[in-house]
């Protein structure tokens, strides 16, 4: 994609997809809010639906509409560096944890709660996603267990909040496998070229974790939001299962049609993809002007 | 610059240079200390004339003082990993969160602000570093970007405590701006060799910073230290801004002076340039015996 | 080591290692539990026992058992790195702010000054080192001085909540200078091919530093566990130097003859040591199917 394009999409897309996303599912009155009078109470602790499938979901109409690179699929083009991803994904891991953690606003035992449910998920997803790899492959790969816990720290973030550590492994387990087979199976079967997976992981594992965020939702991991009452399936309320499953829709249908429109407008005016002989040569140098690298100095 | 140099001249500069002046601006009674009666009641919340000042005015002395390494400017010096160079700022950004919102001492409103203003600092100069880029070269870079980001996190650190984000908007946007000009023109111009831009980014930044506290600091945002009082030039305090301009001209006349010394007498006693051979070889080899990667094994 | 090795390894040790090795010494009523009648009161407040002799020496019996990697020690070996071995290091650093200021489990003075300890430890251990290195090759090296940071790190692990910041500095300052000794003397001499130093890093320094603990630890640091009465050395109660050296002792025979046992049924169920043609081609590729860079790409 251009860079000046590139900063014009994700203007738009801040305004028009995640700020009404947002809006809708955490402000007071929001259509999907779920504690402040919204018209379908959506839960989402941390952003399952407002940033993970409205991401996701967004990444993979732009695969779509600007096709796949040059050479792809029959050119390998496997990640330059296992080392940096890896590093990349634990610094996630740890970062994570302020992020789930860090939205119950305060510290005390929500916070803890969603701190643990965390590292529960993560670390699930992390090994059913290296089993699904083994029984494929016969080998667990660095490059499976780092995608399989970013997988399960997309899955529990709506859920966090919500459940306790048995279900964050449970969430988890499911997460890691579920976005293995969306990253293998279904990516060579639809033929996008979606280079970071942002499709496989944070859009199906967003899904997954918000649907189950329906499941496994129960009113004594927390008290403040249920009030004493039952809020998930766990809970005997299943009524929130369809709840999620009207947001989960809501959120995809707002980023594809969202996500469509602005790559339009992008696409007149700027225009969102490079020349090929400037995809050839690479972006970081014919839109940046800098190798990542002077290894001869 | 030699090893065992360096570590004398660090050894003697945090005693005679540092340590004195965080008394000066910090400690009861210092000369520009702002709340427990100081002279010149000098702003400084995380350290804009203690910290970046002193050690970016200092940069430049040593670099005027040991002069160019063999071949600069002529032979190009690319830094050998951009990759690495932004992770460490992505890394040192977060960690300012500490260094200012910490400076608050405690977990409150105050540091929650001053967090807030650090990274809105921080954005804003990234931005304006790359818009200077794209004006003079038709692209920014992602060094442009990661160089304005700690560009506004030193210029907003001595006013984190005391102003609002639309103030750290504008503090990092000039920042940005002003630092790119100085690493750039000013640096060319004025012919030093200073690779890592202490003096451009840190010197530049931090007098920039200094002088902008006073002119943005409002005691709503620091009510502990305003008391209810007009702090400055948005308080319609504007005297604040010429205790700024004291604190800061004290800053670098301090920086200047201890310096030039420490580096005679580190000269007289060590030396602190090393041999012409040992730099062609590279000070890893010759003053450590070791080598950043062996990639061979 | 075979990858599914490892994995049985990992989890037998969890359970029959590090476990009952936690209840031991902090669980209520453990044979070593200093503050809920333990039969001999051992002090460690983050792990020094607990985590690091008992990892520490279960390292080095896998050393022994398994041998030496084919070549070892004739061809050498450096680690392919040392910007990313530095990089890790000071991660690490930062995140045993967390690991040991934590075990405070409530923020407060006392996780404050384990944080303060921390912190001193690792500074004056990874000075120390160095000058050991500077004694003995005239030159200090970037690797010397994290790997003193490591043992200093590990050393006031034990000691981080019960010490004041000058027993934190001769803590691992003495830290630094036996570690050194452990990973090149003591090694040459053994023989055993340890690569990341686990033994010598973390079962000397977990070893010397829970020992020194006894020494070092004062009532007033820890008013919460010593109420009032005298702890350590320092407060005239020399008998927890005898203490601690039961629980040293304990943590070396429960982690030599655990992991032994472990060893040998991992040996026998799944194999311990790969094929020398596995082990020539690389443990990526062929445990993992994977290399760590695709540099070509």
């Amino acid at each position: 994609m251009k860079f000046s394009g590139s900063l014009l999409f994700t203007t738009l897309w801040f305004f028009f997809v995640y700020a009404p996303m947002a809006h809708m599912v955490w402000g007071k009155g929001g259509l999907l809010n779920a504690g402040l009078g919204g018209r379908f109470p959506t839960l989402d602790f941390a952003g399952g639906t407002v940033v993970h499938i409205t991401s996701g979901v967004s990444a993979l109409v732009c695969a779509l509409y600007m096709g796949k690179r040059i050479g792809y699929p029959k050119q390998p083009m496997p990640p330059h560096s296992l080392v940096l991803s890896f590093i990349g994904a634990c610094l996630l891991w740890v970062g994570w944890f302020g992020f789930n953690a860090g939205s119950a606003l305060a510290s005390g035992g929500l916070s803890t709660s969603a701190f643990v449910a965390t590292h529960f998920g993560a670390a699930a997803a992390a090994l059913s996603w290296s089993l699904a790899e083994y029984w494929k492959n016969d080998r667990a790969s660095a490059l499976g267990s780092i995608s399989g816990a970013v997988a399960g720290l997309v899955a529990i973030t709506p859920a966090a909040g919500f459940v306790g550590p048995l279900s964050a492994l449970a969430i988890g387990f499911l997460a890691g496998i579920f976005c293995y087979l969306m990253v293998t199976k279904f990516k060579a079967m639809a033929g996008y070229d979606d280079s970071l997976d942002a499709f496989g992981v944070h859009g199906a594992g967003g899904t997954l974790g918000a649907l189950l965020t329906g499941v496994f939702a129960q009113q004594v991991f927390n008290p403040i939001f249920g009030k004493g009452k039952p809020i998930g399936g766990l809970d005997g309320r299943w009524a929130q299962v369809g709840y999620q499953f009207i947001g989960v829709a809501f959120a995809w249908i707002f980023a594809l049609v969202g996500t469509l429109i602005i790559l339009k407008v992008v696409d007149a005016i700027i225009g969102v993809r490079v020349r090929d002989e400037e995809e050839v040569q690479g972006l970081d140098l014919s839109q940046h002007g800098e190798e990542a690298y002077n290894l001869e100095s």
